[in-house]
């Protein structure tokens, strides 16, 4: 166990290092966030920012070494930085592994498939033949996405049919994809999890999530399916987790389809939007337990209060307080300056009643 | 309502503070926090640290001149300073009455009587023949409090007989105090309010404080007492708060006696450690909904989900994780470096149960 005023290095300074911050600091850690963004929101609320790029291998050593451990609010860490980390000596956690799995599309739907999770049909596209043959196998239709970098809808094309297809392959910048079939999807659900350093797990209740332009928008839980398939859910997080002797909170994204079958599409390592209700509605929410799991300490039980429904606010919707503010609604802020379209900017969790089960 | 984004300016740096910085993230503000310490707790998870000395006039107007709005996470705050923060133009709330007030056991108690408030028999202590009246009044025993500085039972001698008089008085310094009458009560309640700029309040269920050597140990919610009884201990802090027009969280804290009478005892201008258990047993915790007060917010609800034991961890206390931890108790640790003997260094709050009525 990290013992209490230990130094946590976050990688990243968003919404998602701002919240694990204040999470660490209940705990009695010190936090130092290393982004190369001048003001983030994380740095607002922590003892020390590092103003670097993730390219600088001594800015990111130095960091390291200060720091009793290292952990990261967004996947897309050039694997050199995580190199970087490790060689400080310092743990990173999840680590390099989880984070280059997640990182490309085409590595994390074979690693999934590896494990015996079942993903919806996909093809490698490294070239314009590979996305022709692969739209053939699929019926002409698929969804085209770049192997890397994509996120919040970013990155991806609908192919509607063949010909679609050279605009689509030239719009994402004709470089590495896959390519996977249009999966007809009654809805979304993740799995939210974290593995401790001994390897315990817990699960929150799987949410309900509801997307507009590739965008996260709300999240209603527990999500309307049957608690056997939620449970499922839970259960194949958790084993993805174990697979990757995984240390933190990840969460992985599912297709519930008509007849209850669950097909895996992405797993995000780390702390999830889909999981911003659970410092409100469970007896610990995501960050703590993020935490937790780094710092090597036993997890809180993920065992759920209330059912809620968390829904994002973007762009210019932060002007004015959420419907409901002053009653049922919690509010938070991420603390960025400007409102632009399309950027997230605070959530709202509102109680909708007492939970329905405390498992699921 | 203070745009999310401004600064809030905090005078002082400890604990209370910190969980009020972290209070404010949520809520999408920045912190600035002063106070004369070095490395205080409330410094690592804010924006800006000023750090001088709270006679330093010109130190305290700049702090203030950079904030939108300057709270305090404690009452001790000099009135010089108060002044110069006033003088800044910044708002400063609560503000300087409820400081002067409370900073002064006599004020207090006149102050509590003029609203109609019941306190103990008291008599003010300027001289040592004030003492020997005063304890001739009240059968020869009470307790003798200095008027300023006190807090966690410092400047405070209990007084059994005449004989103690003499000594009592010279180890507080020969100084102005009051004199209490020794009150049989049952147990000691605190009614924890928050009231906002617009004068609406909202009151957390009383709970149960328990003290050892002066200091909280202890706070059980609900408190065992009729719950007639304890939403009359809400009704006389929303009282107080109104009578002061008083702006953020206020703790009072109550003698019950065996007959269910209330006498006031004391009252803190600020967050309380009697409610440190709010953000995880309520819908809206002492901290956010201070926050929400000085900002101009709407207030969020007190209404309370689970029974709850609140308990301080004190000195080496700290070095073990508390009984519980990992499965219904959430730990919160100040980030203090020295665990020295009777310093507050966290707290746990342990879910009892379900509330077993959301109203006491």
């Amino acid at each position: 166990m990290l013992p209490a005023g230990s130094v946590i290095g976050i990688l990243g300074g968003g919404q998602l290092g701002r919240m694990l911050a204040c999470a660490a600091a209940k705990l009695g850690f010190d936090v130092h966030v290393y982004c190369p963004e001048t003001a983030p929101p994380a740095a607002r609320v922590a003892a020390r920012h590092v103003c670097a790029g993730y390219e600088d291998a001594v800015a990111l050593r130095n960091f390291a070494k200060a720091c009793d451990i290292v952990t990261v609010e967004f996947e897309n860490v050039p694997a050199a930085a995580a190199e970087a980390v490790a060689a400080s000596g310092t743990p990173f956690r999840p680590g390099a592994k989880a984070l280059a799995v997640a990182q490309d599309r085409a590595e994390e739907k074979a690693f999934l498939e590896s494990v015996g999770i079942a993903v919806a049909d996909w093809r490698r596209v490294d070239t314009r033949e590979d996305l022709l043959n692969g739209l053939q196998a699929f019926g002409g239709a698929g969804l085209l996405k770049t192997r890397r970098e994509g996120y919040d809808g970013k990155g991806q094309a609908v192919i509607a049919s063949r010909a679609d297809a050279d605009s689509a392959w030239e719009d994402l910048g004709a470089r590495a994809c896959v390519l996977e079939t249009l999966v007809e999807f009654d809805l979304e659900i993740s799995g939210l999890v974290a593995r401790g350093l001994s390897g315990e797990c817990v699960a929150w209740t799987p949410p309900h999530n509801m997307h507009s332009e590739g965008m996260l928008r709300r999240s209603r839980v527990p999500a309307p399916v049957d608690p056997q398939v939620l449970g499922q859910a839970q259960d194949i997080s958790v084993q993805l987790a174990e697979a990757m002797d995984y240390v933190g909170v990840l969460a992985l994204e599912f297709f519930v389809m008509a007849d209850g079958q669950l097909l895996a599409n992405e797993f995000a390592p780390r702390v999830h939007n889909s999981g911003h209700w659970t410092p409100e509605a469970c007896a610990t929410g995501q960050f703590e337990n993020h935490i937790r799991a780094v710092a090597g300490w036993p997890l809180g039980r993920a065992e759920r209060f209330h059912d809620v429904e968390m829904i994002n606010i973007v762009g210019q919707e932060a002007l004015r307080p959420p419907a409901g503010f002053g009653t049922d609604v919690s509010l938070t802020l991420y603390g960025k300056g400007e409102a632009r379209a399309g950027r997230k900017m605070g959530h709202s969790v509102r109680r909708t009643g007492p939970a329905r089960s405390r498992t699921a």
